[in-house]
């Protein structure tokens, strides 16, 4: 394998893929990268076999040359070295050869760095995907739909289950549906794909972290792959292989409530904040909780306290109070996640009653839900 | 104590006076920031007894009104929730009052925080220094004099004074010297102060770090008061104090080489290029060291090798490479460090030997010296 390529568009690649690459793994090869250089380009994998990178670097872009290959070949790379050695090269174009018995020669300018490779023939192949069952997302939407969900995973390994995000495709709309059992995010979109068309996974919540970093914020479209056991998410240049999640994703339909019996409407910004000075003395009582207190026709309260440090007290005018009188408690973190993604000047608040889950959402759109159980204080 | 302050003003100076605040105490009123209010304005202090900084903040800055105080006291208030409340208040101005046992109340828009104060009488008292003995330096020239010595100074409490650094004013010249016994720092600067006049104390490591960050660009003068115990530094409204440490510094003269026998010039910024970049298969590496060998009417080459990973090699072109033939390996990460804080294109290094510490300069300028002492390989 010999190849000379941009530098540029090289560390970019690697920093892609390097976002598979764990250092905890149990299988040595997959500490590297995987470099094949075949007369079309370049390509990189990395992988810690739940996620898998493909990053493809064509010869050319347009008029610019970007790879030029003299001999096609492949080898692996210990993926924490090459990465640090790729980006602190001195000149703009890389050269990269493979010599006798791995060893892989690294040069640019007059440098001249000397790696020890392995047979990229012991590297693991990427899951073989059939494509023809494909749908496509916006990359802006796609970043929404993780954004507004992936959050709310549980961080406990004691229901994995819980661990994903749920994607439920059907009658041509994608559901998204992330919940840790204390909160629930949940983000619908139409897809533009044959209404007969269905899926119901789960998708690990970091697999979907990583596939939102290495997403760039162009309107292009991605292909979306979903077998029985991966999902495939496809951009321009690269490939996204994920697990999926094995077991029933519970059916949280049940769990948002239908009716309401108090309604508020705030500024997002005003109510945020106000939580967010709330949360400050809220961090050392034994709850860590905020509580919020509304009666018709009056403004809205928060508050909080920590016996040892302190209370603090704010009214928040509200738009609109609506329904019976409230004395709420709630996670301020869980609040203040649900409040950072959504979208709108004003947000909707709907109770009903102090014991009871509770729902924030955009005033006249349905698309976004944020569910969250309130802390028995009162 | 009754006043209400422009947050900006409050903010920032809570954050000055935080950099001297531990929450690793032992004396519990420490982990908190005294607050006075008088007739003159409001001053804020933290302390964890090696440092102390007092940040004032005047009633009028020109024509601008900062602080309108209503009835002058004082308090101290837990320094890490003080600081994120006023951080995070709506609105431009807040106001502080405190009631009886010490409550103390933040009130800004229509936020309120009730904080437990603790009585201000039980703060201790910043040392009492005379100050008909200042110097001054320039902030510009002072933050320099720390930058270039402070890094080299000792991690390790084995020898506790090398954990400073040595300021020796005689001649009218300041010398700063910081030395961990593997690599020495030292920058010399002219002072405008009675030849007469002679100071010989360690300061440490760590005060001038915290000192260094909150100095700000301008070209102001810096008053600098030492006493047999205590360094006080004084800007317009920060006081910063700290302990000296107790002891002598060692003799540092006698480990600089006053001869050379070979003696390069290279451009910096290549030099430490080609030397970060052999860093990277020096890490794994038992001595973790970069070689480099230098020959007469030739250019310099860098290397390093790591047995498992591979090796590097480079070649960097000197300005002047003179008298004998060498080859000499050292810590890289030592090298960098001397390299980052010097100024000018060039630099010029000499040796006296692969075994004898070698010093790094910027050509015809002595008023600053990197010394590091050599790893034994070859």
């Amino acid at each position: 394998m010999k190849f000379t390529i941009q530098k540029d568009r090289l560390v970019e690649s690697v920093q892609d893929v390097l976002k598979a690459v764990s250092s905890r793994t149990t299988i040595p090869i997959l500490t590297g990268i995987k470099i094949v250089a075949s007369d079309e380009g370049v390509s990189l994998t990395g992988s810690d076999s739940d996620i898998s990178i493909e990053s493809f670097i064509p010869k050319e872009d347009g008029d610019l040359e970007i790879v030029t290959i003299e001999q096609p070949g492949s080898i692996v790379l210990q993926a924490r070295f090459f990465s640090e050695i790729v980006k602190k090269l001195p000149m703009s174009t890389v050269e990269i050869e493979v010599q006798n018995q791995y060893l892989t020669i690294i040069r640019s300018g007059k440098a001249e760095f000397n790696l020890n490779g392995l047979d990229a023939s012991e590297y693991p192949l990427l899951p073989q995907i059939e494509e023809h069952h494909a749908f496509q997302i916006p990359t802006d939407l796609l970043k929404n739909l993780i954004r507004q969900t992936v959050f709310a995973v549980s961080t406990s390994e004691t229901r994995p289950i819980l661990t994903g995000v749920n994607w439920n495709v059907t009658g041509g709309e994608l559901i998204c549906t992330a919940t840790d059992s204390h909160r629930l995010a949940l983000r619908k979109a139409k897809l533009d794909i044959n209404e007969d068309s269905s899926y119901n996974v789960v998708i690990p919540g970091k697999s979907l972290t990583e596939l939102s970093k290495i997403l760039d914020d162009h309107q292009e479209l991605v292909d979306i792959v979903i077998t029985e056991t991966q999902v495939l998410f496809k951009t321009k240049n690269v490939l996204f292989f994920s697990r999926l999640l094995d077991g029933n994703y519970p059916d949280t339909n049940r769990l948002i409530p239908q009716e309401s019996k108090t309604n508020l409407i705030v500024n997002t910004k005003e109510f945020l904040q106000a939580i967010d000075r709330a949360s400050l003395l809220a961090r050392e009582g034994r709850n860590n909780v905020v509580k919020l207190s509304a009666a018709a026709n009056e403004s809205i309260e928060i508050s909080s306290n920590s016996p040892e440090i302190g209370k603090v007290v704010e009214t928040v005018n509200a738009e609109q109070i609506e329904g019976e009188d409230l004395k709420i408690s709630f996670s301020p973190k869980y609040m203040l996640d649900a409040l950072k993604v959504l979208e709108g000047e004003d947000i909707h608040v709907s109770f009903t009653g102090a014991m009871r889950p509770f729902l924030i959402r955009t005033p006249n759109d349905d698309s976004i839900v944020q569910l969250i159980l309130p802390v028995r204080t009162y």
